[in-house]
């Protein structure tokens, strides 16, 4: 039997959008649902067959988690992640989580992409797609202002290459060609808009290409975007959240995917919060959800094709060049 | 006879998409073109009668300018202001000029928008259309770490206000929705990622609503667009150039229109550069100069049909609660 999916729903509109998602989901591979019992009240006709471990798992099954040491949520997340560590799991799926709300029950991180990191011991890069278009951070939760002091070298090297790693490992991309933006309007334009280009991201880029990358820039957000649209490019690796996720989402608002690179499992998870003033009324939209299984899975299938005993096996630490 | 449109073809790529334009323009109302003649000297055939004022202006025809204290294209800018503050235009609509090499020529400002402004006395706002979305920029061209402390209640209140009146007064929208986006990522998610919403864009956005005006915000770049998208909302106001230009391109590249408001005349322009490496091999792309030139004349249309006697007669530095 193939490996199950490993599915979190979460809060908020996660547990209605999973129950929405696995009508819809055309069956491949066994998933089980991960999470707090309670927040699967509203489904109870539904809701698949509960069982113990994973070993046991039924096509769709669930395995239901209490508060403990941590929230019913964040023990699902830890469990998951494990298993998919272990290689007793394909991969993960995320639904959302209310970080505020977490933060209350001594949930010490940013979200899922840091929690992950620590879990897995690995520097995680928080990656998109939507449609046609995907996009890597550089920097994601920090304030604005803060974002040119995170910059450096080798953590846009770490993105640009742990991308490239991963579009050819996960997606077959041979040679993958990205996109590297500025930080600064028109990239600086040489100087007379900023600086951050020429002290860091420019020689970044070059050394890059020395290394056999087929990196464009640094360049504009816009000329970014522009040549991804076009299939001149396999990424856009953005500087900051905003300049990320705007055109991604102005472009495939509702069924984008968070993507998390840079860690020894794979793990996928909505592109939306828990909207909770919409808890309770059914017009949640599944589709980010259905996307992020549909990514997961497809990646999980490369794998066991590509004879990847497990993903606990790859380290994807230290990307190699192309 | 109408009053003519003035169309100040720049340099680069500008007299190619000019006479390019012209094929594929409807005629509607007098337009001349205004530049350096022998820019034009690649379509001798094609060009337009040169007259000597706007007084014996034919359908489409031309007035030249040489080099003399300032370069030509900057005297064309310059004469087209004039006339249209004059009354004598209905608007104007400018090609791509290069900053760089009308920098070494004594032209002092970073671009159209900024020198148009100090010709007519007023503060600018830059603002662009693309398809249904349309964005006001809160600041431009400075380097992306100056833009915290760009900020404020005033030109943040200044740019919304005159965005509301340009949409009221130029395109007939009578109560314009704003969405206002905050600085940093998830609009600052309550404080936790920056406090430029909760101590300035927040309050900003208090006080308009308190004036009258239908403003969404602060939100999120992603909610911004998406806001606008459904038609929720008229227009985004962004904080950055990025923010609000790299979503609209990835919607609408090649077709958006640079819109300044804030001035007493009606300026358009191109939203792409001189594009010098095009220069030559007759590939330019027309259709962001062809959707600059039917906005404007839009406007002027509208002016007219509304009573307006000239574009200068109408004040706009202190824009009125809708």
């Amino acid at each position: 039997m193939k490996r199950p999916l490993l599915l979190t729903y979460g809060m908020g509109i996660g547990p209605e959008i999973t129950m929405k998602a696995l009508r819809l989901r055309r069956n491949q591979r066994p998933l089980v649902l991960l999470g707090r019992e309670e927040a699967l009240d509203n489904w109870k006709d539904e809701r698949p067959p509960r069982v113990e471990t994973l070993d046991n798992a039924e096509p769709i099954s669930r395995i239901s988690f209490s508060d403990g040491d941590q929230a019913a949520e964040v023990a699902a997340i830890e469990f998951a992640a494990k298993a998919c560590l272990s290689g007793r799991a394909a991969a993960m799926i995320t639904g959302p989580i209310n970080k505020k709300r977490l933060s209350e029950r001594g949930f010490a991180f940013k979200g899922h992409t840091d929690f992950l990191g620590a879990l897995c011991g690995a520097e995680s890069v928080m990656a998109f797609t939507g449609g046609d278009l995907k996009v890597a951070l550089v920097t994601t939760h920090i304030p604005l202002m803060s974002v040119g002091a995170a910059l450096s070298q080798e953590r846009i090297g770490y993105t640009v290459r742990t991308a490239a790693f991963h579009l050819k490992r996960d997606l077959g991309i041979q040679n993958p060609r990205i996109a590297v933006c500025g930080l600064n309007p028109h990239a600086g334009e040489e100087g007379l808009l900023g600086h951050e280009e020429t002290e860091t991201i420019h020689p970044c880029c070059d050394r890059l290409r020395e290394e056999g990358y087929l990196v464009e820039g640094a360049v504009s957000a816009e000329t970014a975007f522009l040549l991804a649209q076009k299939g001149l490019v396999d990424m856009v690796v953005a500087m900051y959240h905003d300049q990320g996720l705007a055109p991604l989402k102005a472009v495939d608002f509702g069924r984008s995917v968070n993507w998390t690179l840079g860690l020894p499992i794979i793990r996928t998870s909505v592109d939306h919060g828990t909207a909770d003033s919409l808890v309770g009324k059914g017009v949640a939209d599944p589709s980010s959800l259905l996307s992020a299984i549909k990514l997961a899975d497809k990646i999980a299938s490369r794998h066991s094709l590509q004879g990847f005993s497990q993903s606990g096996s790859l380290s994807v630490s230290q990307p190699e060049p192309t």
